[in-house]
Protein backbone atom coordinates (compact mmCIF):
# COMPACT_ATOMS: atom_id res chain seq x y z
CA UNK A 1 0.00 0.00 0.00
CA UNK A 2 1.01 3.93 -0.74
CA UNK A 3 3.21 5.31 2.33
CA UNK A 4 2.21 8.66 2.26
CA UNK A 5 5.10 9.58 4.98
CA UNK A 6 8.10 10.32 3.02
CA UNK A 7 5.80 13.12 1.32
CA UNK A 8 4.53 14.87 4.36
CA UNK A 9 6.60 17.40 5.85
CA UNK A 10 6.54 17.76 9.64
CA UNK A 11 6.96 21.14 11.10
CA UNK A 12 7.94 21.87 14.68
CA UNK A 13 6.25 23.92 17.31
CA UNK A 14 3.62 24.48 15.03
CA UNK A 15 0.76 25.58 16.03
CA UNK A 16 2.48 26.24 19.01
CA UNK A 17 5.85 25.09 21.30
CA UNK A 18 5.91 21.53 21.17
CA UNK A 19 3.76 20.37 18.47
CA UNK A 20 5.15 18.44 15.51
CA UNK A 21 2.15 19.44 13.04
CA UNK A 22 2.12 16.69 10.15
CA UNK A 23 1.83 19.09 6.84
CA UNK A 24 0.05 17.20 4.16
CA UNK A 25 0.08 19.70 1.65
CA UNK A 26 3.38 18.56 0.50
CA UNK A 27 1.56 15.11 0.29
CA UNK A 28 -0.79 17.13 -2.28
CA UNK A 29 1.61 19.16 -4.05
CA UNK A 30 3.49 16.17 -5.68
CA UNK A 31 1.18 15.04 -8.58
CA UNK A 32 1.90 11.49 -8.60
CA UNK A 33 1.71 11.09 -4.74
CA UNK A 34 -1.36 12.75 -4.78
CA UNK A 35 -2.60 10.58 -7.53
CA UNK A 36 -1.29 7.63 -5.53
CA UNK A 37 -2.67 8.74 -1.99
CA UNK A 38 -6.17 8.96 -3.63
CA UNK A 39 -5.97 5.64 -5.35
CA UNK A 40 -4.86 4.26 -1.81
CA UNK A 41 -8.33 4.78 -1.01
CA UNK A 42 -9.93 3.95 -3.83
CA UNK A 43 -8.59 0.65 -3.73
CA UNK A 44 -9.05 -0.07 0.02
CA UNK A 45 -13.05 0.90 -1.10
CA UNK A 46 -13.99 0.22 -4.30
CA UNK A 47 -15.43 -3.14 -3.38
CA UNK A 48 -17.28 -1.68 -0.47
CA UNK A 49 -21.31 -0.91 -1.18
CA UNK A 50 -21.68 2.49 0.13
CA UNK A 51 -23.07 5.97 -0.92
CA UNK A 52 -21.30 9.05 -0.50
CA UNK A 53 -18.45 10.51 1.21
CA UNK A 54 -19.01 12.43 4.14
CA UNK A 55 -15.77 15.04 4.09
CA UNK A 56 -15.11 17.58 7.45
CA UNK A 57 -14.15 20.79 6.53
CA UNK A 58 -11.47 21.61 5.14
CA UNK A 59 -8.16 19.30 4.51
CA UNK A 60 -11.10 16.61 4.66
CA UNK A 61 -12.66 17.86 1.44
CA UNK A 62 -9.04 17.66 -0.32
CA UNK A 63 -8.83 13.97 0.12
CA UNK A 64 -12.88 13.22 0.39
CA UNK A 65 -13.77 14.98 -3.03
CA UNK A 66 -11.97 13.02 -5.30
CA UNK A 67 -12.55 9.52 -3.44
CA UNK A 68 -16.19 9.85 -3.90
CA UNK A 69 -15.75 10.87 -7.64
CA UNK A 70 -13.48 8.37 -8.72
CA UNK A 71 -16.28 5.78 -7.11
CA UNK A 72 -19.51 7.60 -7.83
CA UNK A 73 -20.51 8.61 -4.87
CA UNK A 74 -22.34 11.58 -3.65
CA UNK A 75 -20.05 13.92 -1.80
CA UNK A 76 -21.41 15.59 1.58
CA UNK A 77 -19.49 18.56 3.44
CA UNK A 78 -19.74 18.89 7.03
CA UNK A 79 -18.78 22.07 8.21
CA UNK A 80 -18.01 24.59 10.90
CA UNK A 81 -20.63 26.56 12.09
CA UNK A 82 -22.58 29.18 10.20
CA UNK A 83 -21.23 28.26 6.24
CA UNK A 84 -24.09 25.81 5.16
CA UNK A 85 -27.01 27.85 4.24
CA UNK A 86 -30.02 25.33 4.72
CA UNK A 87 -31.59 23.33 7.67
CA UNK A 88 -28.60 21.82 9.41
CA UNK A 89 -27.98 19.77 12.25
CA UNK A 90 -25.05 20.91 14.82
CA UNK A 91 -23.00 19.01 17.19
CA UNK A 92 -20.12 20.22 19.38
CA UNK A 93 -16.73 19.66 20.18
CA UNK A 94 -14.12 20.04 23.10
CA UNK A 95 -11.34 22.54 21.67
CA UNK A 96 -7.94 22.82 23.94
CA UNK A 97 -9.98 26.20 25.33
CA UNK A 98 -13.52 25.67 24.93
CA UNK A 99 -16.25 24.30 21.79
CA UNK A 100 -16.43 24.07 18.63
CA UNK A 101 -19.59 24.04 16.62
CA UNK A 102 -19.86 21.84 13.28
CA UNK A 103 -22.73 21.18 11.27
CA UNK A 104 -24.36 18.75 8.27
CA UNK A 105 -27.26 20.33 6.21
CA UNK A 106 -30.61 17.98 7.71
CA UNK A 107 -31.44 16.85 4.30
CA UNK A 108 -27.87 15.46 3.11
CA UNK A 109 -28.26 12.11 4.11
CA UNK A 110 -31.53 9.82 3.98
CA UNK A 111 -31.78 7.13 6.56
CA UNK A 112 -30.14 3.98 5.67
CA UNK A 113 -27.47 5.43 3.29
CA UNK A 114 -24.39 4.77 3.89
CA UNK A 115 -21.29 6.35 4.37
CA UNK A 116 -17.50 6.83 4.63
CA UNK A 117 -16.02 9.76 6.82
CA UNK A 118 -13.27 11.07 5.79
CA UNK A 119 -10.40 13.64 7.06
CA UNK A 120 -7.20 14.19 6.81
CA UNK A 121 -5.91 13.45 10.14
CA UNK A 122 -7.25 11.67 13.44
CA UNK A 123 -5.71 13.23 16.53
CA UNK A 124 -7.92 13.57 19.98
CA UNK A 125 -10.60 12.42 17.01
CA UNK A 126 -12.69 15.26 18.35
CA UNK A 127 -14.16 16.91 15.25
CA UNK A 128 -14.86 12.75 13.48
CA UNK A 129 -16.71 11.79 16.96
CA UNK A 130 -18.78 14.79 15.93
CA UNK A 131 -19.52 14.11 12.46
CA UNK A 132 -20.39 10.39 13.77
CA UNK A 133 -22.84 11.85 15.17
CA UNK A 134 -23.93 13.83 12.85
CA UNK A 135 -24.20 11.55 10.62
CA UNK A 136 -26.30 9.05 12.92
CA UNK A 137 -28.55 11.39 13.48
CA UNK A 138 -29.67 11.69 9.87
CA UNK A 139 -30.38 8.02 10.34
CA UNK A 140 -27.22 7.36 7.74
CA UNK A 141 -24.58 4.28 8.47
CA UNK A 142 -21.15 4.79 9.33
CA UNK A 143 -19.14 2.31 7.26
CA UNK A 144 -15.89 3.43 8.00
CA UNK A 145 -13.90 6.41 9.43
CA UNK A 146 -10.51 6.87 7.27
CA UNK A 147 -7.49 9.66 7.49
CA UNK A 148 -4.01 10.03 5.75
CA UNK A 149 -2.45 9.79 9.15
CA UNK A 150 -3.52 8.69 12.82
CA UNK A 151 -1.83 9.74 15.84
CA UNK A 152 -3.14 7.00 17.91
CA UNK A 153 -1.00 8.58 21.46
CA UNK A 154 -3.75 11.32 21.22
CA UNK A 155 -6.35 8.77 21.30
CA UNK A 156 -8.95 9.54 19.12
CA UNK A 157 -8.80 6.06 16.64
CA UNK A 158 -9.18 4.04 20.11
CA UNK A 159 -12.25 6.16 21.11
CA UNK A 160 -13.80 5.94 17.96
CA UNK A 161 -13.69 2.30 18.07
CA UNK A 162 -14.46 1.53 21.29
CA UNK A 163 -18.04 3.24 20.18
CA UNK A 164 -17.76 0.40 17.34
CA UNK A 165 -17.02 2.33 14.92
CA UNK A 166 -14.33 0.93 12.36
CA UNK A 167 -11.38 3.45 11.58
CA UNK A 168 -8.94 2.78 8.78
CA UNK A 169 -5.31 5.37 8.56
CA UNK A 170 -2.84 5.43 5.56
CA UNK A 171 0.06 5.82 8.50
CA UNK A 172 0.87 6.45 11.88
CA UNK A 173 3.01 8.20 14.03
CA UNK A 174 4.00 7.37 17.91
CA UNK A 175 5.55 9.22 20.18
CA UNK A 176 4.15 12.93 19.02
CA UNK B 1 -22.12 20.89 -22.24
CA UNK B 2 -23.36 19.84 -18.60
CA UNK B 3 -26.04 22.75 -16.88
CA UNK B 4 -25.71 22.24 -13.45
CA UNK B 5 -28.55 24.73 -12.32
CA UNK B 6 -31.25 22.10 -12.01
CA UNK B 7 -29.26 20.86 -8.89
CA UNK B 8 -28.21 24.14 -7.39
CA UNK B 9 -30.27 25.13 -4.75
CA UNK B 10 -31.41 28.95 -4.33
CA UNK B 11 -32.17 29.99 -0.11
CA UNK B 12 -33.53 33.40 -0.02
CA UNK B 13 -32.62 35.81 2.35
CA UNK B 14 -29.13 34.09 3.17
CA UNK B 15 -26.25 34.90 5.14
CA UNK B 16 -28.63 38.08 4.66
CA UNK B 17 -31.54 39.99 3.40
CA UNK B 18 -32.00 40.25 -0.07
CA UNK B 19 -29.54 38.27 -1.41
CA UNK B 20 -30.45 34.78 -3.27
CA UNK B 21 -27.64 32.13 -1.95
CA UNK B 22 -26.45 29.86 -4.91
CA UNK B 23 -26.24 26.71 -2.46
CA UNK B 24 -23.78 23.81 -5.07
CA UNK B 25 -23.92 21.33 -1.76
CA UNK B 26 -26.98 19.66 -3.95
CA UNK B 27 -25.22 19.89 -6.59
CA UNK B 28 -22.31 17.55 -4.88
CA UNK B 29 -24.84 15.30 -3.22
CA UNK B 30 -26.85 14.15 -6.64
CA UNK B 31 -24.24 11.56 -7.52
CA UNK B 32 -24.37 11.63 -10.88
CA UNK B 33 -24.50 15.12 -11.24
CA UNK B 34 -21.66 15.69 -9.16
CA UNK B 35 -19.63 12.96 -11.19
CA UNK B 36 -21.24 14.69 -14.55
CA UNK B 37 -19.68 18.60 -12.98
CA UNK B 38 -16.64 17.25 -12.11
CA UNK B 39 -16.03 15.89 -15.70
CA UNK B 40 -17.10 19.45 -17.61
CA UNK B 41 -14.32 20.83 -16.17
CA UNK B 42 -12.12 17.63 -17.06
CA UNK B 43 -12.92 17.96 -20.82
CA UNK B 44 -12.54 21.41 -20.54
CA UNK B 45 -8.88 20.98 -19.93
CA UNK B 46 -7.69 17.84 -20.55
CA UNK B 47 -6.08 19.42 -23.96
CA UNK B 48 -4.28 22.54 -21.95
CA UNK B 49 -0.83 22.13 -20.83
CA UNK B 50 -0.62 23.26 -16.79
CA UNK B 51 1.03 21.44 -13.65
CA UNK B 52 -1.73 22.52 -10.97
CA UNK B 53 -4.78 23.37 -9.68
CA UNK B 54 -4.78 26.37 -7.04
CA UNK B 55 -8.49 25.54 -4.97
CA UNK B 56 -9.70 28.14 -2.46
CA UNK B 57 -10.45 27.67 0.72
CA UNK B 58 -12.97 25.61 1.07
CA UNK B 59 -15.61 25.14 -1.75
CA UNK B 60 -13.15 25.52 -4.21
CA UNK B 61 -11.33 22.66 -2.88
CA UNK B 62 -14.43 20.33 -3.01
CA UNK B 63 -14.43 21.13 -7.38
CA UNK B 64 -10.58 21.54 -7.35
CA UNK B 65 -9.32 18.46 -5.89
CA UNK B 66 -10.84 15.79 -8.18
CA UNK B 67 -10.31 17.75 -11.52
CA UNK B 68 -6.90 17.64 -9.78
CA UNK B 69 -6.69 13.82 -9.36
CA UNK B 70 -8.35 12.93 -12.88
CA UNK B 71 -6.24 15.25 -14.90
CA UNK B 72 -2.98 13.86 -12.78
CA UNK B 73 -1.63 17.35 -11.32
CA UNK B 74 -0.58 18.89 -8.27
CA UNK B 75 -3.34 20.68 -5.81
CA UNK B 76 -2.67 23.68 -4.25
CA UNK B 77 -4.37 24.56 -1.52
CA UNK B 78 -4.98 29.14 -1.01
CA UNK B 79 -5.86 29.05 2.63
CA UNK B 80 -7.35 31.88 4.92
CA UNK B 81 -4.94 33.18 7.23
CA UNK B 82 -3.40 31.14 9.60
CA UNK B 83 -4.25 27.77 8.24
CA UNK B 84 -1.03 27.11 6.54
CA UNK B 85 1.82 25.68 8.52
CA UNK B 86 4.94 26.85 6.86
CA UNK B 87 6.55 29.84 5.07
CA UNK B 88 3.26 31.68 3.46
CA UNK B 89 2.62 34.73 1.41
CA UNK B 90 -0.69 36.85 1.95
CA UNK B 91 -2.91 38.96 0.22
CA UNK B 92 -5.81 41.24 1.49
CA UNK B 93 -8.93 41.69 0.00
CA UNK B 94 -11.95 43.41 0.83
CA UNK B 95 -15.16 42.53 2.37
CA UNK B 96 -18.27 43.88 3.31
CA UNK B 97 -17.33 45.16 6.02
CA UNK B 98 -13.38 45.07 7.02
CA UNK B 99 -10.86 43.07 4.62
CA UNK B 100 -9.63 39.17 4.92
CA UNK B 101 -6.32 37.78 4.15
CA UNK B 102 -5.62 34.47 2.46
CA UNK B 103 -2.32 32.91 2.25
CA UNK B 104 -0.33 30.24 -0.23
CA UNK B 105 2.93 28.28 0.85
CA UNK B 106 5.85 29.88 -0.25
CA UNK B 107 6.99 26.86 -1.77
CA UNK B 108 3.62 25.86 -3.38
CA UNK B 109 4.64 26.49 -6.58
CA UNK B 110 7.94 26.90 -8.70
CA UNK B 111 8.42 30.17 -11.40
CA UNK B 112 6.79 28.97 -14.40
CA UNK B 113 4.41 26.31 -13.50
CA UNK B 114 1.61 27.22 -14.92
CA UNK B 115 -1.39 26.80 -13.01
CA UNK B 116 -5.71 26.73 -12.87
CA UNK B 117 -7.38 28.67 -10.03
CA UNK B 118 -10.73 26.84 -9.03
CA UNK B 119 -13.59 28.13 -6.95
CA UNK B 120 -16.88 27.60 -6.75
CA UNK B 121 -18.48 31.00 -7.44
CA UNK B 122 -17.31 34.29 -8.91
CA UNK B 123 -19.13 37.22 -6.83
CA UNK B 124 -17.03 39.96 -6.43
CA UNK B 125 -14.25 38.21 -7.34
CA UNK B 126 -12.22 39.41 -4.52
CA UNK B 127 -10.64 36.19 -3.33
CA UNK B 128 -10.22 34.78 -6.73
CA UNK B 129 -7.86 38.22 -7.70
CA UNK B 130 -6.24 37.41 -5.00
CA UNK B 131 -5.85 34.12 -5.07
CA UNK B 132 -4.10 35.26 -8.79
CA UNK B 133 -2.06 37.55 -6.86
CA UNK B 134 -0.34 35.15 -4.54
CA UNK B 135 -0.22 32.37 -7.84
CA UNK B 136 1.65 35.51 -9.70
CA UNK B 137 4.37 36.42 -6.75
CA UNK B 138 5.43 33.02 -6.52
CA UNK B 139 6.07 33.35 -10.60
CA UNK B 140 3.43 31.27 -11.58
CA UNK B 141 1.32 32.11 -14.47
CA UNK B 142 -2.72 31.75 -14.37
CA UNK B 143 -3.95 29.38 -17.21
CA UNK B 144 -7.40 30.51 -16.20
CA UNK B 145 -9.59 31.25 -13.51
CA UNK B 146 -12.87 28.61 -13.42
CA UNK B 147 -16.08 28.57 -11.27
CA UNK B 148 -19.05 26.48 -11.21
CA UNK B 149 -21.16 30.15 -10.93
CA UNK B 150 -20.36 33.34 -12.12
CA UNK B 151 -22.59 36.38 -11.29
CA UNK B 152 -21.80 38.82 -13.91
CA UNK B 153 -23.91 41.52 -11.97
CA UNK B 154 -21.35 41.60 -9.20
CA UNK B 155 -18.44 42.28 -11.67
CA UNK B 156 -16.04 40.05 -10.94
CA UNK B 157 -15.22 38.00 -13.60
CA UNK B 158 -15.20 41.53 -16.15
CA UNK B 159 -12.75 42.60 -13.31
CA UNK B 160 -10.80 39.33 -14.15
CA UNK B 161 -10.66 39.64 -17.56
CA UNK B 162 -9.92 43.64 -17.20
CA UNK B 163 -6.78 42.18 -15.55
CA UNK B 164 -5.42 39.93 -18.83
CA UNK B 165 -6.86 36.74 -16.93
CA UNK B 166 -9.08 34.65 -18.71
CA UNK B 167 -12.52 33.53 -16.74
CA UNK B 168 -14.50 30.30 -17.16
CA UNK B 169 -17.84 29.42 -15.36
CA UNK B 170 -20.38 26.78 -16.59
CA UNK B 171 -23.68 28.58 -15.78
CA UNK B 172 -24.36 32.71 -14.87
CA UNK B 173 -27.13 33.76 -12.69
CA UNK B 174 -28.30 37.38 -13.85
CA UNK B 175 -30.13 40.09 -11.97
CA UNK B 176 -29.02 38.92 -8.60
Amino acid sequence: MFDPKPYIRTVPDWPKSGVQFRDITTLFSDKKAFRQLVDAFVHQYMDVEFDAVVGIDARGFILGSPIAYELNKAFIPVRKKGKLPFATLEESYDLEYGQAEIQIHADALKPGEKVLVIDDLIATGGTLEASCKLVTRLGAEIVECAAIVDLPDLGGSKNLKDQGISVFSLCQYEGD
